[in-house]
């Protein structure tokens, strides 16, 4: 046995199954926001997840990765892996190109599941899908490219160790985007200019989400290191910790004196926003200062849910004030807190001016692509379902069946409307 | 530290944890089979999965493992290791022979979870117990024997790397048997002929469940190299990625366009056919060989799904056409697409033969034995359900408490008869 | 690359995978208790685990981390490490103390999740906070000291190698002080002696937690090694499966057999009482002293479950049986069938001593500072919920949302006063 074949054996354990719990984070998005949205759109929300993870894994193969790690060209494009094929020999790493696509690709499903919250309950299936190819064909791979695939915001010095802003910021402006592109759902907002409240189909699905996404976010974040003798690991799990569970503490605290009673959303997604907070700054940023990330996550997030209430705007499930807020502020602290860099060790404002460029450049990638691309597609299919598919719930609309049965036994004869409709005939005839 | 100690805690680590990966399978078994499952049956079928883990570990602790990998006789079985016990100096892996049997138990279980679907809603659960028993301990590790215990179809040539012909064609075509003698659930086909249809009674419930297994089956294939340093191990995971993504994206579209609606369960059934179709060629095909092997093990899944509603074969959650029918095809298509030896690389019939042969030893074994095995037991003791069992539903029949309860508060002396019944003592005095 | 970096990547890893398996136990332990208990106080007790591991992370950062494995005092307690500084030059392994903390804060908030099960649907949410800080911060992180942090139990020669007692029947007593404190819940037990029965709410749920917790097990018990090298890593992983396996197939076969039917509760207990039980002797004892150990463990906590009735001590969830009960038989275990110093191999009753001792230091001290750290509280705010909080459940009570919504679509301004009820404004004014 040979040392070299030894540490490329173990760098590729650790990416494999580091990019496992990274997918397995989509049973996390699907379950968090299945709990979170109504019972009637349920079965949809978890098949757009299904969705992002089929779809998006295909078309990341056959162009996302190519044009994010491929070739670079002027610092703007990748230009080589179409299919995995080309030359890729400027990728340079201890494990194999089949290893490391598999990591990207979860982390490009990743960015796609982010909007799938934001335009849940109302959105049109097929757009859906074909929004999908955008994003994880176009969108995130170009901007990817320019961070973490040899392109300009990286050469600027742009540090975002696993994704505050590629993926988090980039999936949060894009699912704003979609939200005020596709408006919010019939009943939301009254004439009066008051919200009304959706209640969460079911907590502890949701719950179960969130378990599923915390365990693996240590993938995420310390699988990113690409390599297991990366020294950071461990420090990079432990900030990890601590700033998912200030970000959770903090909202559980906040919402019990400020409302006198603990709010389970805002806490579930409180952790989640500590989560995001800290994953451009993990490999970075001390212990103490992960605490504060993470609180400061928690809050933000809180804030940012009470101005799209203010401002109209209808997210369901909270993908903007959980991704794009943190994930904003996670840049923007790497900035501050980084020991080697930041501004409060000392450094000045230099990396805290990239930060603030590179944040304001995806952001807005984000949004006006998405936001365009919607629009675009708008001429040729309404992107938004018809009242009456929203009215009766797109689980029925679009899938003929609900999330749940406990009184039928079958479905027989007599029921002949009912059974053709379940075996998808059209029931409009 | 020696560089020999430190590959075999590598490689120690490896198998453990993937391992564990395929245990927590189980848990998506459960999931999946309570999800698409009638309501009044949750319960039992998540017991029958508890008993998988449960009795089948200690069924191929004690036996199992001995008739799969112990000493062979004649190319036909295992002969020593029983209880772990005796000469298995045979096997020379980096890793312990108590390592190796945790990976392969969870294979074993997983055999016996394939079972348990196809059963589902009728079958005396005793009986189920005792089929455990026969499942684990015997028609399986013979089998297995054969093509991975250094048995006659491995010394032939027959090529399964994780298992579409071991695993799950055999546990699909044995499932097929028992689906067939316990017969179809009460009111499933009518006298005319047709078929009615059950609905589920959890989809996000199932989702979980599949969720799990995706995460899983990384562990299955790229543990199967049971060494971190075999250079596939990136390989078999990626393609293991496309395969899955390939057969529920084309279930999906497939559905969406057939029927106009994107069926939930179909998706998720197609992603699982797509990891089963895999399974067999995860370290001998290429990417697009991979998604080819998905896109088909999707449409098969589908296709097959229908011919048994046109022989009236009851097989509640697709146990056959997810495991039997892409395990089929995940055999063949190793025969035609292995790269060094496959048909369509040039390499002629021979692989593909081969591959032939052992897929009709293992599916008639499996499917016979099965048979032979319920047929005898019914002798003894009735493998069916009574008709009052199966229609006031397992959970209460053999565990004598329904899935969920959200009204009551507290049974009390009010309820006595319903007290005693869910204390046990019999209720038909 | 050096074989010494090599080595200390591989345990970090492996530190780093096990402890994020070992949080993921969390979900685990969420979803059992949710399942358990009654429907009205799911988001409760799902709140109370984010809570152990948000509140139980940051507190075992500032305190008990430092309190358990700090420069040693006398034996008795750290002194060092608060916040992870000051000097921790005592601790020596190959891993950083990052990693070490990560792995050890995961035991932590285990500990502290024990109790929140017996302390289920009537406990105040604040005080529960509190009993938070006195878990993580102290009560645990004193007597892990004395075991495991060079304290004077591991002196005198106390095994435990992952946590039996130091985990589970220190925990487990805890449970039962606080059980007893907070005194059963309303309508549990009658005028007449007899107690009743609180049906499950969702058995499909506590499902998952099992399969969560079971897969977590290998993270805990294998992961406790903190190298990957340590040759015993299969064996802990193969004898912790097979005394899991014994607990459930002993509880299904028992209820089976005792009651006409096999109990899901039970079975899920039991599997997890085999895995309390193996959890102090998996590094020591055979694959036949694990299943004897298992199968115990399974009957001994449904003998604790029956104690518990009849003493009139209501333990929702069987934390106390599972727990405290697995846990001691398991440390007493290993003073039996520990190969090299167990009394069944000829060793003697040095060791058995040794461990008796241990036990019994270790619950009184967490069954005596849970009594009085409540009751102290109890001067200053009620540590039980208000009868009106408990009759109307503690979701709407404390959370102010119920766990799941079928029907609404959203609370309108009709609906003013659940809306502002749900904000979380007083609505008792």
């Amino acid at each position: 046995m040979n040392i070299e074949t030894l540490h490329t054996g173990l760098d590729t354990v650790w990416v494999v199954l580091t990019a496992a719990m990274i997918l397995l984070m989509e049973g996390g998005f699907a379950l968090v926001e299945a709990g979170f949205v109504r019972y009637k759109n349920n079965v949809n929300i978890i098949m757009k997840v299904f969705a992002d993870i089929t779809l998006g894994t295909l078309c990341y193969y056959v162009l996302g990765f190519a044009l994010m790690y491929g070739k670079d060209v002027m610092g703007l494009i990748g230009s080589s892996g179409f299919l995995l094929g080309g030359d890729l020999s400027h990728l340079k790493f201890s494990i194999s190109i089949d290893t490391y696509w598999l990591f990207q690709a979860a982390f490009a499903i990743a960015v796609i599941s982010i909007v799938s919250g934001a335009v849940a309950e109302r959105i049109n299936f097929r757009v859906y899908l074909l929004y999908i190819v955008l994003m994880t064909a176009l969108i995130y791979p170009i901007a990817g490219h320019w961070v973490w695939g040899s392109g300009w915001l990286g050469a600027l010095g742009m540090r975002d160790f696993a994704g505050s802003a590629v993926i988090h910021a980039l999936g949060g402006f894009s699912a704003l985007a979609a939200a005020i592109v596709i408006g919010p759902r019939k009943g939301k907002f009254t004439a009066k200019g008051s919200s009304t409240i959706a209640l969460p189909s079911n907590l502890p699905l949701a719950s179960v989400g969130a378990f599923l996404l915390w365990f693996g976010w240590f993938g995420f974040n310390a699988g990113s290191t690409l390599t297991a003798t990366d020294v950071r690991i461990g420090h990079i799990a432990i900030v990890t910790m601590l700033s998912a569970a200030a970000g959770g503490a903090t909202t559980m605290v906040y919402t019990l004196i400020r409302y006198n009673r603990s709010d389970a959303s805002s806490v579930i997604n409180g952790s989640l926003a500590g989560l995001v907070g800290i994953t451009a700054g993990c490999a970075f940023v001390s212990d103490g200062a992960a605490i504060v990330i993470g609180a400061v996550s928690g809050l933000l997030m809180m804030a940012a849910t009470n101005w799209l209430e203010a401002r109209r705007i209808d997210d369901p499930v909270g993908a903007f004030p959980v991704h794009a807020v943190s994930g904003m502020w996670g840049t923007i602290a790497t900035g501050l807190f980084a020991r080697d860099e930041g501004l409060f060790y000392g450094h000045g404002w230099h990396l805290l001016g990239i930060q603030l460029v590179g944040l304001l450049v995806l952001c807005a990638w984000g949004f006006l692509l998405t936001w365009a691309g919607l629009k675009l597609i708008n001429r040729w299919v309404p992107v938004r379902s018809t009242e009456e598919e929203e009215e009766i719930g797109l689980d029925i609309s679009y899938h003929g069946v609900m999330a749940a049965h406990q009184a039928h036994d079958f479905i027989d004869d007599e029921d002949r409307y009912l059974k053709d409709f379940m075996r998808g005939r059209d029931d409009r005839d």
